[in-house]
């Protein structure tokens, strides 16, 4: 049981954890803070939080835990912001979709607090966003990364955890830059290459034409083109060691089975393309609980 | 009205239009061809087709309009041995996915009777395969384009457009050339950059633990990769020239975005970013008869 819970940026994601929270009954008081007044006085409305906080230093002052779900652009920001309202018990954690970039941040800014600081990442969403959109289902069945530093306190990773699985997710450690580097590989370098192809296509002269004779299968590819422009600028600069790494490694790919067409060698295509499929037909597995995945 | 229609491949695509041009009444007798001799007894039963024939020469023997619907890889030999049974009026088709193969097969093999020969493409199909999956809708509201040659005889492109509209279809004309640069733009790079994407990512010694964290995003962008490999390896080296300036272009502009990132300009991230999504969201219309569709 949580007795004040402070959420920095109340949209799909703070407003769903705390919706899941709320119902749960594992929460006393719920104070959000944030950039958009409007959305904070719907998601009072609403419920949600009971309370608008001035600032993210407000929200903090007397919380007992304090979770960061602003943009990725606006997390140091806000952690350099709350850092003095910390209580000294107060559990801190984060939701960004890059994890050496927050960690690097909060080490900046949090001072011994950091020892109570668990940087998180659910791998859950939808396309839309704003506390409109929450629900205390989002992360039901779905996973949380969390990526413990060393000088995490066992209490505050236990409380974390808690309030995950709390909301039905299934938590699981990593390191960071670990994380880093399977988010850059399944999600991060999906979208710059699904932009990627877009924009090169767009650059044709006729490429109303060509984009009208789309079928399923582009259409699918390039879903994740059709992303917040800002959002995945930030996510790939936060990650961008790790994202070029992936880039890099795929083109090498990419270039083998370049090669290998110029050269007519239908067998090495072949092999090539029967590998990915037996891969992904393995162990990409359709989710019906993750239909509506965004996987920022 | 057609009165022996054959067709050399009764799987989805022959056997959807033959149940679309039967439902029209359209056509007398149904003539079929194929390799799997249980594919065609099932036809029969079926009533896809009225009458199984031997191999493509005899299935074209009096045939007024012959089909070919094979595989990409086939195309070829089938040609050549319907080619002396073709009465001095049949018309010929086909359903490859790349067209400057398929001309200069045709060129090498029909003689005279290239002037009856209209190449054709429709952009419709399913996962499934085999006449057990096609249906008289399948072509409904989808393109099918046709790529006439400068030697078609008037009358033959009529006789091969009016098909594809009994079965529902918008049919477009187009140069081969321009077939194939489209095809290979939205169709066939999309399945390389898929299957280049999932190989590389299966090279990772810790694969699984890599696509265990696979959401919906990837899901969608490598669902191609699940397609059938020696389908992709034929429809590759066919349109090879064209797959290759696609692939290059794409590598250039993917090279671009690269460089970007690796200078940190998010600037220019976010407006190529943009500009991707603005493109896709104006031009690639979400389609409800499409969801089921394969692009090949």
């Amino acid at each position: 049981m949580i007795e004040r819970l402070a959420i920095v940026g109340v949209g799909l994601i703070g407003g769903s954890l705390a919706r899941a929270l709320r119902r749960a009954g594992e929460v006393g008081e719920i104070v959000g803070a944030g950039r958009s007044l409007a959305n904070l006085e719907r998601a009072r409305e609403l419920g949600v939080i009971d309370r608008i906080a001035a600032g993210p230093a407000e929200a903090a002052d007397g919380a007992d835990v304090v979770l960061v779900a602003a943009t990725l652009g606006a997390t140091a920001t806000v952690l350099e912001a709350l850092a003095p309202a910390l209580s000294e018990r107060a559990v801190v954690t984060d939701a960004g979709s890059t994890k050496r970039s927050v960690v690097e941040a909060a080490r900046a800014t949090l001072g011994p607090a950091i020892a109570r600081f668990v940087p998180g990442h659910p791998i859950a969403g939808t396309e839309h966003s704003g506390v409109d959109a929450s629900f205390a289902e989002l992360f039901r069945d779905h996973r949380v990364i969390l990526t413990p530093l060393p000088e995490t306190e066992p209490r505050a990773l236990a409380t974390v955890r808690g309030l995950w699985e709390t909301a039905g997710a299934r938590v699981v450690e990593m390191d960071f830059g670990r994380h880093d580097a399977v988010l850059a590989a399944t999600s991060h370098l999906p979208h710059l290459l699904a932009y990627a192809l877009v924009g090169a296509l767009a650059a044709d002269e006729d490429a109303d034409e060509v984009f009208a004779f789309a079928a399923g299968g582009f259409r699918d590819f390039t879903r994740i083109a059709s992303s917040n422009p800002e959002m995945w600028r930030d996510i790939s600069l936060a990650n961008r060691d790790a994202l070029l790494a992936a880039c890099d490694r795929y083109t090498a790919h990419l270039a083998r089975l370049r090669d290998a067409l110029e050269a007519g060698d239908g067998d090495a295509l072949a092999a090539a393309f029967a590998r990915a499929k037996d891969v992904r037909d393995r162990l990409v597995v359709p989710d019906a609980n993750a239909r509506d995945d965004d996987d920022a």
